[in-house]
């Protein structure tokens, strides 16, 4: 079996000439087709209407828009070092703004921002030479998550998941696949944008392992019939409280998982925000009601009904067995270890 | 506002010269297709493809079928009884196992078949009219159940449903009105047919109520959010035990709001069936796994991937806080009670 695409985001979203090339992953698994940006406006467009996904990969493409800001003032001839950095900033703000939710782009640009050296042309190098090292960062952070997440795992185990966990999902069913595990997965289909169907089953089925796809609905269903081990998903955010915000529908799998004892894992790559103290702190995404009302731009219901789309939820710490980092395996109730732990 | 269509069955369903014409509900709201059936086969197809649905409406449905079996031998001449007989069993035997889970089809064919006198011809006639009183006897019920369902909204309430619930659901929403209670709904769309979104939500909006439709994920982040006040369903089959058998995805929404401490009220029409003791003698049909892996017949996943679709779950009594027929509202936890209730 060969890597499947979206272990490494260099498969889908990458620089080419003067321009940020996303696969649109919203056409995945059936059309591979790109968008091009070229200018950061583009990319937080792209951002914002889900042709890439994923806390770490929204954050790496988000920084390539700084990159293509930087592109764009440096080929208008001098300017101040005022104006240069005035110009960034405002690409920065319009790229944060993008998805409220998760907290990984407006570290990633802060970071981006404070380590280029605005004095030293040209920028856009500095800036494209600090996203390879993140990206590499990003790709070992999903791996070492991974290979945590495989010790949970035994042989037999069937993993229900939801959404598109990342990389560190693929990892994980690598590794217990090298240990000899003999592990499968069920994946919810993740209305309205499908990107269980599109992305983790069709990724995960790349990998030779088993896939068995469900609608949003059929979970408890499946934990009810002993069909299912361990319910694992990503996180957004993950608050200092163990709060866990992740893609709408992980609060409805946690409270089924929590009634069935079927533990929740999550899979927590990077640790918490250490800016975020709980709940109360994470904004929810509201995305246009249209995207509930419609399926593929056709209407499914009647013209007076009204659709409402929160992107995420938030799942209090009490129906996390355990986050499963970088670092290591965490209590949901005391995640600021993270910092302390041993296992780093 | 008119009446919404779904409300009688006599709008979708209905006898046409020689066929019956079902409406197609697969394509509402936006497509009124007539598939006409000349024979008790195309009849059970049709309720097989799930062109018409709800455990009340399939039955009756059904019993056309049995109408139009008398028809065809009717035209072929004498026959003996016991030939007739054995036609007419054979298509009660082929419509009953269109769809397992419900119990309301059996118990309609038998008693038609019972009530039926083989030696007074013709015998179509008979069975028409048995079914003209079996649509107005589940009119009432429908009726009686919505206003009983009625007294246990308060002003102001907001109403989670899934999938379509019948005309009961529609009845408490016009006699709410009607007390001058402000209600409103909110309905999953009920993947992967949409009848939440197709049949519900737009049958309420026909009403005047205002509806807002999520995808089947959202349920538990609306109760989070105090968004919901009660979840009402239908259920294809209760248990003597007060387990209820409905579309799948009603066990999941009971946890959430069990979880929430959100009444589950359920409508029970008819009442539970007295031959099935507990939820173990309730079969949940699988159906084409292929409804899952496509949407509106383009597929959403990577051909490696199986899709699995029971299409309904049981959820145990505990979680139900009661159970409303036309004959009063019972305990979940005695629904025996149901004929010798002092409601009736």
């Amino acid at each position: 079996m060969g890597e499947p695409m979206l272990l490494k985001i260099g498969q889908t979203v990458f620089p080419r000439d003067d321009s940020l090339v996303i696969i649109d992953r919203r056409l995945f698994p059936h059309q591979v087709e790109e968008i091009v940006c070229l200018d950061y406006e583009s990319v937080a467009q792209a951002i914002e209407v889900m042709a890439v996904q994923g806390a770490g990969d929204i954050a790496v493409t988000a920084g390539y828009g700084l990159w293509l800001a930087a592109r764009e003032i440096e080929n208008r001839g001098e300017l101040t070092p005022d104006q240069v950095y005035a110009h960034m900033d405002k690409a920065r703000q319009r790229l944060v703004t993008t998805r409220p939710t998760g907290f990984h782009i407006a570290i990633l640009l802060k970071n981006i921002m404070a380590k280029t050296n605005w004095n030293q042309y040209p920028w856009s190098n500095q800036i494209l030479s600090q996203i390879d090292t993140i990206i590499e960062k990003q790709d070992t952070r999903s791996r070492l998550t991974g290979e945590w997440a495989e010790t949970l795992l035994r042989d037999g185990d069937v993993v229900l998941t939801h959404c598109f966990p990342g990389a560190g999902l693929l990892y994980m069913f690598i590794k217990a696949r090298q240990n000899g595990k003999q592990v499968t997965a069920i994946c919810t289909e993740t209305r309205p944008y499908l990107q269980g169907a599109r992305l983790t089953a069709w990724a995960v089925s790349e990998l030779g392992i088993p896939v068995t796809l469900i609608t949003d609905n059929m979970a408890a269903y499946c934990m009810s019939q002993g069909m299912v081990n361990k319910l694992i998903t990503a996180a957004d955010r993950i608050a200092m409280d163990g709060t866990v915000a992740n893609k709408v529908g992980t609060l409805q799998l946690a409270i089924a998982a929590g009634y069935h004892s079927i533990p929740f894992y999550v899979l927590g790559y990077g640790g918490p925000d250490r800016n975020t103290k709980s709940a109360a702190e994470i904004p929810i995404e509201l995305r246009d009601p249209e995207e509930v009302v419609s399926f593929n731009g056709v209407s499914i219901t009647g013209a007076k009904v009204q659709g409402f789309y929160p992107a995420f939820d938030l799942t209090p710490a009490n129906l996390v067995t355990a986050i499963v980092t970088d670092r290591g395996i965490l209590s949901s109730s005391d995640v600021g270890s993270y910092w302390s732990n041993s296992a780093r």
